[in-house]
């Protein structure tokens, strides 16, 4: 029984992340950090079930030293995550982290102390494992088809093209294929912007629809074939699976990885 | 039994069109018409089996009145497609034309012979079955769902994006619902034309990789849902069936149709 | 103004109904109908926001008599929906009905009903206008390009396979082709259930996943093309804008429609 | 520059071949083996252009003899191929096969003979990149995403159901998930062979249409993801990239690999 507790209880990542780790058969929930003080226990809590028996605290310290936990689980903002998964390291208790926000120098601090201490963490900017595994497919195939478009298609709520996914997918084949100016030299776009976005010669293209939630696929053509990988992502759901296998992972490990797709 | 003549025997599509018609049933390919004396007989062509045994014509008289088609198929070139459709209608003779190139001028001229002779006549510029009915569900589906993207992929050879296809599309769904910008008024591209080319407030995205042939999508967006509509062309035999479909149904009509969506 | 009534709000499509009309700035929802009384006044649900100031009835007459709706949006079970269909013509409320479970001779009457008193009557089982496009569509399409498959994905808690949504569709495609045995005569399974499931020659293939919602694609295979009509739903919010589509239709209606199909 | 002979010209496979080799610029075709004598040189084949100016042999040791080519690329039959890798071996001159056929023990003595004298060779039953890439990440999914089906598509002409990569796919899974039955424990066919054939606990569906060629797709269901790998192959020219790389990589290995998938 893997013994976790959960920081930032009331977002949306959070509820998802306690009601997950409560239906869970080999991981107990036993705390939960919540900066403002709403009860003291998680079955108080109007957004959880009166079953849900959970301590709740308010102090990092005091949650460590009265429930000591095997993980915790941080999905609280980039303000607060450097302290807490500092404090959570010295403690032993082995951080899996779903914010962004280190800077480089805590970044390698956070990795020294780990390493030296042997202590696992996961920093996992993307916890949706499909989406992980499509980034890391297409960095692979982009080393034997090297010629790629990206489609990402989002609701019409979204306000940046491309998405945040579509720009690391492009990073990621970048780094394993050699730069190259794809389509036809002499192309024409009779419309502007019809070749969508460049970069590093291959193409980004952005759909955005109302009805629609976080979709892309990455089209590899080569000789007489085409290669494609697509995520769908339908639901918040989609990024439990990732909080599960980071705690199953991370009581193993012992040093900081970041990144899910370095532990796939 | 469907007597067919043939203008253009030579070319991609001519070519196929000869073999689609020898290996039809409840056809006849009774005469093909050549601008350049190459034999006598098909079956002297390099280009077609021996067993082809059909009479040759330079001129589209003499066809006319040694052999009777019923109907012509005319793959030629714009500057002889005009010339040849009048004279085929002056002798009753059916046509079937793939070509474009035609004067508003021209068309109503034979648009209107053909109605007082009662002669049937199809104009198609694209004889692809499934990618006209791509673009007639394209426009009746913009009626209700009036929120769409196109993606259009192809070969990157191909020069001019976006494709014909693809524009006429866009025009058929601009008809069929009111005209207003999609995405988010806010909506910013952190990369140029990610959000691809703007056509009536709508997005068109265009596609080009190695290996691909000719393929579209249409995508609506609405509440909770999306539809699709897409047409993959894997090789030129997808425009012998419309082809058929045309020798078919204009022995039957009594007027000029422009557009295989104006048949189905 | 449209006056609208919903009977059964607490179920799944009720609460997102009572949502989607309280929105509306066209639609005014005057009354509830509820079988059991929960309260008198939507605000006072537990399910309804304290702002949702709509009186509640358990008796239609009364409802009717009370608050004179132009429509009633009835989605009840097929028990009390025949009975509360004929009371609404009878008071000359348009009804938009989301249940089946109409014996022939019950539809007969109301039908008849409805013609004769000249009031518009919508029966839709399926409210997604995507979902019912893509069923016109592929009926339209089977008659030029009879070869047909259907693949439809759905999540791993369905218990039958195929969906009604497939079985409907493959039955529209039956009444607009020719029936004909799909697949090489000498076709061979070498694991049983492969090919799918026959009906009428064409195969039907059910996906159950983990994760998915309901989608469906139907292909048409022609000569060097396929066409694909594809439909996904991602949440119930899809049927709301055929909902709206129907209330907005039925007040200028003067007769029975089966099928929002019939009215697209 | 590769010198590159070819065994089996004139087959389909061979005809590609010898056109890619040809106008390889890092690779030379110094001789064709043909087990019947049509002509000395490729020039004066029917198939070929008179430019092809390249030895034609009908026995292997004349062959390797007179011209010394660092690689053979063999598209001849089960029956021959045991023997020509052989002789290959025993001349230093590094294999390419796309036959299968070895038995077990040949394959052995294959390997043992290529470690010993540390000679590269390759045998690929399947050359298209992009097919044996899906077969990779789709066993490299199933570790995270045990949830699968497969779907694959082709022409109407083919007769066994399910296609070959496609029970090589699930093979690939079955060796990288625990075994279990997908699908809900109480689902019902209500047409028999909906839910496609049973693989190992995953369902694989076989959809065969006029037109289509030979595609694939493998979908991973997760909590609230879906992800999906899919390979299109439009022509033979899929094969091609293959058997270059294949060329390029088997000049510096030490031994025997069997299967794409192990030079990826």
């Amino acid at each position: 029984m893997i013994k976790v507790a959960i920081a930032g209880p009331r977002g949306r990542m959070g509820q998802e992340a306690v009601h997950t780790i409560m239906k869970h058969d080999k991981m107990e929930l036993v705390a939960v950090l919540d900066h403002r003080e709403i009860a003291r226990n998680l079955a108080d809590y109007e957004l959880f079930p009166t079953t849900y028996n959970v301590a709740v605290f308010t102090d990092l310290k005091t949650l460590f030293e009265a429930t000591t936990p095997h993980v915790i689980i941080d999905l609280t903002t980039p303000e607060t995550v450097y302290k807490h998964t500092k404090l959570s390291l010295e403690y032993g208790v082995r951080p899996v982290i779903g914010t962004t926000g280190f800077t480089d120098e805590q970044l390698l601090e956070l990795t020294n102390y780990a390493k030296e201490h042997r202590i696992g963490a996961i920093i996992a900017p993307n916890f949706a494992v499909g989406a992980v595994l499509m980034m890391k497919f297409a960095a692979m195939a982009a080393q034997y088809m090297p010629d790629v478009e990206i489609i990402e298609l989002h609701h019409d709520q979204k306000l940046d093209a491309p998405s945040g996914t579509a720009l690391k997918t492009a990073q990621l084949i970048q780094e394993n294929r050699p730069s190259h100016k794809q389509g036809h030299p002499d192309e024409k776009e009779t419309l502007a912007g019809a070749r969508g976005a460049d970069f590093d010669g291959m193409r980004i293209h952005s759909v955005r629809l109302q009805g629609l939630v976080a979709h892309q696929e990455v089209l590899f053509g080569g000789e007489g074939q085409m290669l494609t990988i697509r995520h769908d992502s339908y639901n918040r759901g989609s990024f439990m699976s990732g909080v599960k296998l980071c705690v199953e992972k991370v009581v193993d490990m012992e040093e900081l990885v970041y990144g899910l797709e370095n532990i796939l």
